[in-house]
């Protein structure tokens, strides 16, 4: 049907699985004006992005299948700065690592990202007009208002940094300086939105609307660990990597609520497998090329002799086998996992397969590419990996005045990078995650 | 003497009548290797520039003498934020209106100003490197720290905003960017330049110098007020008006504690008589043309009769008449008052004649500068003028994003200039005043 979506149809498309929705009413009025809505979600680049991602990117693929103009923002400085260790170098290489990533889920997924434009912060977050509306905002907001907006997306520590106070307003300003109508992210960063609706309209500035998916605990169970490699699913993990740590996650039977592989059947899996259903029936999104050049396997996440209607098949195995289980929606599924019908065994083996099958094309692009590999390196140098003893290099931002320089005090810019990289960021939840 | 001033000389100039050096010895040590030493002072040209303002020009004199090579920051940005009212288009005015004011009384001083330099802080303060290091730096500074140096010249507020966090650590980037080896104001800026001491070298740069001057109280006694117009005196006062003002003032018989006009001759009277006295000696600063091209009268505030060595003459005149009183220090004059031997009437006659010979060029310059009269227009406009009625003129800083436009709410840049200019700085002492 593709470009005969009506303004019902992609509004529905835009707002579907979403938690709350800000300001819906501001996206019909530009739907039914005929042209595409414009939006961004933030992400910064300081680990390494893994697959805990696809929510945010499986939520991003409906708003460009409904004709939505999508700016993916890297925020490098906000990772520069919540990572001071890491020099801005080496950020440069992980924002093009995440470019990479990004780029190739949605190809992946069959997705034209003819209107998915990826934008440096440092590309407007340090000119002239956005620091003079910094310094604008910081008279306008009260240390108050700024500690609120930021409770649940920065993190609290004993003795708070400055930048905590920044981060709600330079998030509000970048809604004005990517000229969107809308901004998406995880329901945690509700504060922060409801934040921007507020002052952005004090500088001048209109108000945006704001879609929130909800929050989605991470896939493996239990808090993630930058201690523990295993805690989290990298894009680029080989498949006895994943079998291993999905063996490995927290899945009890019939439990529900603590239950990562559920969450991200149904956060990732399952509108994966719909969207795909849909393809082979001629439903694309608004861009008539939907589909064309998918790398992969672009089958849905259901056994072939599945009922019409089905969105994910489980198989039942070994002694607690059986005939495979059919569901034509996520609620099916958690019933018949809370009813005990469904043994953990069966369901890890099930988003293995579609986990695989997800990360299957990515690995190839990787392996395919010899610059991605050549970033991948830069990005995340090896911290066993011998390198020279550490040579403290002088790299001073500014000359000092003469007779000064000699006591001035140097990073160590170059020293640095045969660090081991930071810690990968404890957030599962990547709607927030690396928001700011 | 001229240029044959030694270290101890240069350093003794520098540093004389100061309250409190920190770093004194880099100073020595750059005297020592024979080249000038770098200053800056700053100030926010919010309202309009008092003859307060002499105090920290008067020392500024010091500087130029001795041959440092000293920056005014006309910090603009940080005047734009004190007073979001006033838009940048009237902080730019003012701006120039201070340039004029300082640049004169130098010139009336006798003081060449080939070493003086007059730099914007919109000049740097909104570029690329300088936001960088300011982010770097809200990243390193805490909350705490930034609120503890910012007591005392921060006005504390019950909501406090954020910008106030700011200052100090922007404070700090100046002396950097502004490439000096010193920082120049009053002691209650201590904080602020403890501050810059320990933050400095933690972004790699170096640690300057601070020389402080001692807090002088208000010329015309009690709290000066922005409802009072007499409770200031303007540079361009005219000598009916700096009359009136001096005869209202607080100068109580015997009271040398709560004594404006004490503290005004202590900190800027007596040392221009000084300075006028040595050069009369051919003792001038390192600048062979110290002197030439002074405007106004360059008599020293003291009898022609007097003897060798008076800096201050009193007449005694009136009813408690008698001789006049001739003063070699500032603490003779102090100990005659205390012990009521000089009459509040004598005191006020001697220093309003003295401001009326300071002034006097000033006025003059003023008269004959067309463009500097319009600049004190635009810069000051007249709150009671007949204005057409406010009309909200739009001014969006940037382009909203299509459909949101009509929504956005406007700045009104240009209904505010008819506006009544915002009050002067309550702060008495400009060496605190505008720092920030």
């Amino acid at each position: 049907m593709a470009s005969t979506l009506d303004v019902e149809a992609k509004y529905d498309l835009i707002t579907r699985r979403l938690q709350e929705v800000l300001g819906g009413d501001s996206i019909k009025a530009i739907l039914a004006e005929g042209r595409p809505p414009k939006a961004y979600w933030g992400t910064a680049p300081t680990g390494r992005p893994h697959i805990g991602y696809f929510v945010a990117l499986t939520k991003i693929a409906d708003f460009l299948r409904a004709g939505v103009e999508v700016k993916i923002l890297l925020a490098d400085v906000h990772a520069f700065l919540d990572n001071l260790k890491a020099p801005l170098e080496l950020v440069a290489h992980r924002t093009k690592y995440y470019e990479f990533i990004l780029r190739t889920v949605f190809t992946s997924l069959g997705i034209p990202t003819s209107k998915l434009i990826f934008v440096q912060g440092s590309d407007y977050q340090l000119t002239r007009e956005y620091n003079l509306d910094n310094y604008r905002l910081c008279a306008t907001v009260t240390e108050h208002d700024a500690k609120k907006a930021g409770a649940e997306v920065v993190k609290q520590v004993e003795s708070p940094l400055i930048s905590g106070l920044l981060y709600p307003g330079l998030q509000a300003l970048d809604e004005q300086y990517l000229g969107v109508d809308f901004q998406f992210g995880g329901v945690d960063q509700r504060k922060i939105f409801t934040f921007a609706e507020l002052y952005l309209p004090r500088l001048g500035y209109a108000k945006r609307a704001h879609l929130m998916n909800p929050m989605v605990p991470g896939l493996m169970g239990g808090k993630m660990s930058s201690s523990d490699p295993d805690s989290k699913i990298d894009f680029l993990d080989p498949p006895e990597a994943v079998k291993r740590k999905i063996k490995k996650a927290f899945c009890e039977e019939g439990n529900i609520t603590e239950n990562g592989l559920l969450a991200f059947t149904k956060a990732v899996l399952i509108p994966i497998s719909q969207l795909r259903i849909e393809r082979r029936r001629g439903e694309t999104g608004v861009d008539s090329e939907e589909g064309q050049g998918a790398i992969g396997d672009q089958s849905p996440f259901v056994d072939d002799d599945a009922p019409e209607g089905t969105v994910f098949t489980i198989r039942r195995e070994g002694k607690f086998g059986g005939p495979p289980s059919h569901y034509k929606d996520y609620q099916e599924l958690e019933d018949d996992f809370s009813a005990k019908k469904i043994h953990p065994g069966d369901l890890k083996t099930a988003v293995n397969k579609a986990i695989d099958s997800l990360l299957a094309p990515i690995r190839t692009a990787f392996a395919e590419s010899p610059e991605w590999q050549k970033i991948e390196k830069l990005a995340y140098p090896d911290p066993n990996a011998k390198t020279e003893p550490k040579k403290k290099k002088e790299k001073v931002y500014h000359p000092p005045p003469p007779g000064k320089g000699k006591n001035a005090q140097v990073t160590t810019a170059s020293a640095e990078s045969s660090e081991p990289p930071p810690p990968i960021s404890e957030n599962a939840q990547p709607g927030a995650a690396g928001e700011l």
